[in-house]
């Protein structure tokens, strides 16, 4: 069964001379608000993606190029892909099946 | 100025014989309940986690125990540490200064 | 300059039953020497890939496919970038920058 | 039984204005080179550590300290552990159990 898989993309500018990240971030998750295939949500450590292998690897790299489309020289990125294909895992089910464990959990 | 990390934690037992991991998740983030200076956040891919530096490396190393002590022979443990020491960072100002920039992005 | 990336991939079957993961690392590197646009090198902790990013891109998916085609049920698959446009980047100029600053690092 | 961890660490330095990082990879490195109980090798992506669970991550916490006193704001460090404890691991029989499977393998 190949359904949907759960990434988590994490991008980091090199080099900028700012330490701060977050207009690239915003920026290139603005990839992501176009895609009609896929969920997204922000944390504070990362983007979590949810949607076919294919269009998650896709929409990774169009993420991945919007640094250098502001004049970032080097990008470094970090990619995390959860694939299980012996029943259906959403972000939220994985997310409640933890707290099924332990409710007191905080997210 | 040295003040709070935001780490994120992400611990795979390997070889369990089954494909659910919730147990050890569960189990892991108990150790985070119980400690006053830490806060924390379960996400679909991890847990992250906010304090100083010295005691967040100690509970991500009480966390990655937990599975053994369940019977687990192998575990493989991802961390990442974002340190900035210019201004104050918490889990919710990440967040909040991407939203910042666009506010329509989904948490 | 769009040029060669460096990317490092780790791939960890869940559930397996088995402590061990060598036979599916090295499945899953067969896929890198059928290609001949990429250099590739396994170290303790993953496999080192050099080439263009869209190649380098196929080929992870493409090894992160191969313990499903051997029965394992889920795949947490880990996925580095290092991506530098301003100058050419590859496996031994990374590491020999390094050692030209310090020529007693082992590596 | 609780032997030696493999671990990976792969520390980046933001907001430095500058895209090479090697000085302050090899400056971090220094760090093991005074570790008696360790083991390390650089890599193209990140530096191998062997070595009991506890120095290790001691070790990880000195050399993320590393790029802060050169003056760095802020510091993102990736680290992956690979704990075994139902055989003896190594940094050369990890590899070895892969070239087992598959001779022509590069390292």
């Amino acid at each position: 069964m190949k359904g949907n898989v759960i990434a988590e993309i994490s991008i980091v500018p090199v080099g900028t001379g700012d330490s701060g990240l977050s207009k690239y971030i915003a920026d290139s998750i603005e990839v992501l608000e176009k895609k009609k295939d896929l969920s997204y949500r922000l944390t504070p450590m990362g983007t979590v993606i949810e949607g076919p292998l294919a269009k998650v690897m896709d929409a990774i790299r169009e993420m991945h190029e919007v640094p250098f489309t502001k004049g970032v020289k080097r990008v470094v990125t970090n990619i995390k892909i959860d694939d299980r294909r012996d029943k259906v895992s959403s972000m939220s089910s994985k997310v409640q099946s933890v707290l099924k464990r332990r409710p007191s959990i905080k997210t």
